[in-house]
């Protein structure tokens, strides 16, 4: 079974929007054992797209329409794929009454021209997903093979919005395939997501069960560099079912984890940042952190997850040298070292009244900084019992005497390869990632809280 | 003049790697004025790559072939061309000889491998830019047309690597696509980015002279929508030489500044970062930034600007309400409100002894705060004269009686449009602006500074 992807929009061809939806959708056609040997990219212009469509039907068994399906004069798939069928567009009432209700259910008037979207092509029907007003089509088309024979092909048809576009791929597109392949096994994965370890390491702890999936063919796995986010392990399993499918892969992630035991920090969707965020949300404890080079990032990121100010208090962009002095009470001297980094640690957490402190400082270059070259990067994190009294007092400034047991402290010096940026962005998981690993593996803080919250 | 765009590699078909070179060829072509109908993606397969190349050839003038350049077996895209114009690949001692000296000249050992990259297409010729170690090719080919006339086609292989592409393609494929389409005239464009109307009202704003420059063709303007990115009005002018080009369009971007005033911010790769910390450094103003909802996003990107350090100091980032209240000195009650701006931007001014104090607080979402819904955004700027006196006091908790005049104060609600993390980048964007705006029309902070630096 062979499916190519057609992209369809002049913007795309101009370069005001990157095609990354045939990214995607190539992605998900090679997990789901589909082959996908070409792309395209097309503007809006009917006879262009209906020539690309038909030389995709002439090589391949499905095509997936990806753009065009929108309800202006450009949006010219539908009638791409009626031409390519050689049948009429038709109105179909219910998606008009449909398309109606939503408008008027989100108390909008609805432009005449919306309704061009519940017309399909004779023979096609709907894709059952529908999350956005754009209906999405199935358009079954019968060819005639070279040795007489009919070919039955389908053309699909989503939209250009990524998010709608993704489900009606992964809802309705990629099981039709499936069904139509004779591809009865169902297909799972999971992809985990590690940080600390080089590729040819992993490698190394996973080679011999590489080695035995070879043998057994129980599930595969797969690397991924994927830079400032790590590399990630991909873990794909078949089987007649979905339950045994769902199985296997839990086995599998299993037997991956106990290899790599603290380098996977996630699965799938997480991010370094939530995965902090909820091992400090299990355990009672708020987070303040101290930025240098970085700027704000490491705050920023945490605060790009929903609910982070459960957790997330604030944090004190230390960029000109005499605030790491004067407000987070680093001692006069080199700004870039780990006495720094936990002297800051302990300022933010102090200052902020948290009960984790977390710091950078470093060199994003271009410049060396103090002699040191760009690139040099120092963490650190305190990590003190949760609630008042165990943490930072609190409250802002501390209050009263600290009867509390020591907070847990520790620092890394890193040397981080790439740009201004890319070190910033390496700074950013590199820390989060130590105190993730900390409280994953069930760091202590030295003693028990004096109060519970 | 009609050229096709050929994406070379498994990779992109499988989404490991978002094929983004085609994207800014096009755009490139656009540019130079030459028709791109067509782009396709193909894997590393030799007869598949092949196949693409003929297919573009078949309806196009030209083809550029980005990607398969490398060392390896996986890299065909140079025995694809050869097959495609009937010729053997033949070794180029010159070129042998220029990638060992590469080579010994990184003090690096260099794979046999590497010489592969030394063969090129008989009667093709290497493309003179060569950034990395991978040459790109220019390879004419003769085709009968339908007539039985000859038509001389050219396929340009360049490196997938975007930036040893982008040299090539800007100093050797364009230039030779414009002499072979006959057009001799130059093209120049500039991009003028703005930020704080709408596309309608910028439309509006620019519609005399669009209509003039329909008709005296002059130039041609054109916009982009690019999100939090603002709005890009692209000015492209042509004449007979670079010279006259250059004069049009500096002629031109002169008549739009004209129009649009204080909207226009930047131009080209100008962002709203930039632009704010080079009037800051012009006007020797050192800025503080208190952030809410952003956390820490508007100190992250004015960080990713070299150089910040001379007008950065840093920041506090107020997440949690009692920082608000604690430390930046905001008086209890609602957060969300431009009073609470006004004191976070007053209250991180003083802390950190800046002369400008930024401040942003607002509702990210999803979920509601004190009874605002997600996007309400409160935006306030403090603009002290600069240095010490002036501004803050020149130093932490300011010193001494203030003699200097009282700072200029400005502040301002907003209702921001999208999901959390749109409306957080639009809040940096919009408080930026509102500085850049300020300081970019002379405000004046309402009197002469005490002290210079």
């Amino acid at each position: 079974m062979r499916c190519e992807v057609v992209a369809i929009g002049t913007e795309l061809l101009l370069g005001q929007i990157t095609d990354t939806n045939s990214s995607w959708i190539g992605e998900q056609l090679a997990l789901a054992g589909i082959d996908s040997f070409f792309q395209t990219k097309v503007g809006d212009n009917l006879d262009r797209i209906v020539e690309a469509i038909e030389l995709a039907l002439s090589r391949s068994d499905a095509v997936i329409c990806c753009g065009g399906l929108g309800p202006t004069q450009d949006d010219l798939t539908r009638q791409a794929i009626a031409a390519v069928m050689g049948v009429a567009l038709v109105a179909d009432e219910a998606m008009e009454e449909h398309i109606i209700g939503l408008f008027s259910g989100r108390g909008r008037s609805m432009p005449a021209n919306n309704l061009r979207q519940a017309e399909l092509p004779e023979g096609a029907a709907f894709i059952e997903q529908m999350p956005g007003t754009a209906p999405g089509l199935i358009c079954p088309v019968a060819r005639t093979g070279e040795d007489g024979s009919t070919r039955d092909l389908v053309i699909y048809a989503v939209p250009g919005v990524p998010w709608e576009m993704r489900e009606m791929v992964a809802g309705t597109v990629l099981p039709d395939l499936q069904r139509r392949a004779g591809i009865t096994a169902a297909i799972r994965s999971r992809t985990l997501r590690t940080w600390g370890e080089s590729e040819s390491r992993l490698a190394e702890l996973l080679a011999g069960r590489i080695e035995e999936l070879d043998r057994t063919g129980a599930a595969t796995l797969a690397f991924l560099a994927s830079g400032i986010e790590g590399l990630k392990v991909r873990i794909t399993a078949k089987a007649p079912t979905a339950e045994e499918a769902d199985a296997l892969l839990a086995d599998e992630e299993g037997r991956v984890r106990a290899l790599l035991g603290p380098l996977v920090f996630g699965v799938d969707d997480d991010t370094m940042e939530s995965v902090t965020l909820d091992l400090l949300r299990e355990r009672g404890l708020t987070l303040a952190v101290a930025e240098s080079l970085t700027g704000g990032m490491v705050g920023s990121r945490i605060c790009d997850v929903p609910g982070a100010s459960d957790v997330f208090v604030g944090g004190i962009v230390s960029y000109a040298s005499r605030i790491k002095f004067d407000l987070l009470g680093v001692p006069e001297g080199p700004v870039v070292s780990t006495d720094a980094a936990v002297a800051m640690a302990h300022g933010v957490r102090r200052t902020l009244g948290a009960d984790v402190g977390l710091a950078v400082t470093g060199v994003a270059g271009p410049e060396e900084q103090d002699g040191r070259p760009a690139g040099t990067v120092c963490l650190a994190m305190v990590v003190g019992a949760p609630g008042p009294g165990g943490g930072a007092g609190g409250g802002i400034g501390g209050g009263g005497p600290d009867v509390s047991p020591p907070p847990h402290v520790e620092a890394v010096e890193v040397r981080l390869p790439g740009g201004r940026r890319q070190i910033r962005e390496f700074s950013v998981i590199t820390l989060l990632g130590l105190l993730r690993r900390y409280l994953a593996t069930g760091g202590e803080t030295g003693g028990e809280t004096d109060g519970g919250r």
